[in-house]
């Protein structure tokens, strides 16, 4: 290392691992850097699941010039044969001096072994540079593997009053274009989205991404359906490429390639929302983003489950009449509040949206 | 005007202006620069009423440097006999060339008066420059005098859903110690507060200006009290220098320096506002900033009454039981909904403050 510093060659790996943020799930964002002689001599990323890490590009591009080279990339590499060949085999292969890894590997099937492989070749190893941007970018994948459950962000959206739609029902253009327009980049970043029966029901959504250009592919669809309500002609169910499934309280054969999912129900006849998102994680599902009705926006908040909360707020006030955000039963007294912190507020076109995160969250 | 721009010297002068924001009322508050060779050789500003206007205190700081010079003020200056004498007699007496004025003083007994006292002394006269700034500062005065009534700043604190307390009335810190703080600037800045009898009788609220050291004057107090249910104890009538009003649907010998205004009640035995409005208007308050509940918050909002909007929102969640922000009976349908504009947010502590304004109001 010369003239540059680490941390610049890492950014720049982080940078590049950014590319495959609306392609790469299940697997992780991870970009890679080779640097020889204080210069980038290849460089490369992830991008779609079942074809080549970053290191393996990040080598293809530096050849020869890799031997005795330093390495930076956003995540340990891999020991294991995955849907690919393991990475660490290719590091030694290629004679790399030295690895920088952003962050260990919080897949239990890596869990530093990649990194022992390193060091038992004689490469010398660091780990945490950039960490805290590198477990950002990944905190689906970091969510699954760590806690085995996606990441979960809720999104509202509402007047300044917290209302959703009129008592009636009526609630077309409450927020304007550049909001949804965003909708549809979180529905592109999260790759799944989640929402109830009765949101189902009431508005037929297609829940799937199309006023963003930034993602090739369409979000996987979860609708939790405890009676197994939503026929099959629901346009959430429509084929595109993403997997669809039905989380209902019993089983049944599905049509047209719906998976569906069973788990228990809760008293009151709810789906139970914890063992939901675990086996959501059994299906590689990193992250989901829950877009649905006040009932199930509150569960969600009551049960402790949302990591981030999302909320567009329309420049109008609908009155105390109007609907509710989030419906929240027996939250009685304020110190059973769900207590937040806000973490970012811009102007979205008219409106605003104010991203939130819970204080004494399940994070 | 040698080097500099005249736009220059009359930002100067809005910057004098600011000084008296917390002082002048129920006076403008105005700032003059005296400039002779591109050099500003004198300044001043209005404090307080009764003593010396912008202009005067500027003269005196110019001396014989007046003779010749440009000065720039940002409101007309004053042709009647007031609590001061009139204004352009100094003006004309000190021998200025050209007189650069803001805007008109929207004042009738004024209109274009003070200005054709200058021009037939043959005095150079330019109007308009920075009018937008100039007349932002003196918005109470400008609505007290173009409309007849104050301007009407309705300040609201809530959760991220729109609740301001539990179902049972438990509230205390929904919003934090430096939201609460800016409040006091808010008071100090309007120079008059308002709420209502059941605010009064429920939190006996001083309405005063503490946490805040800009100021040394406190605002006048006003509740809306249509029955006077409010005692002579209450806190809001603890004499101070400031003015103490009760606006009330019946008259009565008032105690301890308060004034009762009797105005009609509304068919449902509420104070009418806008002739509320009116009666303030008359006694020179010109602008109120209005601290409720939500039945007078939604009154007002619902009258159309409101020209600025700032919410104080804390990160939590109280849920769909607790109180709402704004009670709006009878708005029903979406196109009965009250349209905003969000015009500022910002951090104060841990909530934030969204200012808004209505965008179909009477402004």
């Amino acid at each position: 290392m010369n003239s540059r510093d680490p941390v610049e060659f890492m950014a720049r790996a982080l940078q590049l691992a950014e590319r495959g943020r609306f392609t790469t799930f299940p697997n992780p964002r991870v970009g890679c850097v080779v640097v020889r002689d204080g210069a980038i001599v290849g460089e490369g990323c992830h991008e779609i699941a079942g074809e080549p890490h970053a290191e393996i590009h990040a080598l293809r591009a530096a050849g020869a010039k890799a031997r005795g080279a330093d390495l930076f990339v956003t995540l340990e590499p891999c020991s294991h044969h995955g849907r690919t060949p393991p990475c660490a085999d290719a590091l030694v292969a290629a004679g790399v001096r030295k690895v920088w890894a952003a962050m260990r590997d919080p897949n239990p099937r890596v869990a530093g072994q990649g990194l022992d492989c390193l060091k038992a070749a004689g490469i010398e190893v660091d780990v945490g540079l950039l960490e805290g941007p590198a477990r950002e970018l990944n905190r689906g994948f970091v969510s699954r593997m760590e806690r085995g459950r996606p990441f979960v962000t809720l999104k509202l959206a509402a007047s300044l009053d917290a209302r959703t739609a009129m008592a009636n029902g009526e609630s077309q253009w409450i927020t304007g274009e550049a909001a949804r327009a965003d909708v549809h980049r979180l529905r592109a970043d999260a790759g799944a989205v989640l929402s109830g029966a009765g949101t189902v029901l009431a508005d037929d959504p297609r829940m799937t991404v199309r006023d963003f250009v930034g993602g090739t592919r369409q979000p996987d669809r979860i609708v939790l359906d405890s009676t197994a309500r939503v026929g099959n002609s629901a346009r959430v169910w429509a084929r595109d490429g993403a997997r669809r499934f039905r989380i209902s309280g019993t089983s049944a054969t599905e049509a047209e390639g719906v998976e569906r999912i069973v788990v228990p129900l809760t008293s009151t006849g709810r789906i139970a929302l914890e063992p939901a998102l675990r086996e959501l994680a059994r299906r590689e599902v990193n992250h989901v983003l829950v877009e649905c009705g006040a009932g199930l926006a509150g569960a969600f908040l009551q049960d402790n489950l949302v990591d981030e909360l999302i909320c567009y707020l329309a420049p109008t006030l609908l009155g105390d009449a109007a609907r509710s955000l989030a419906q929240m039963p027996g939250l009685d007294r304020l110190d059973q509040r769900v207590q937040l912190k806000f973490v970012d507020v811009r102007q979205v076109g008219p409106d605003l949206r104010i991203t939130a995160i819970p204080v004494t969250g399940a994070r």
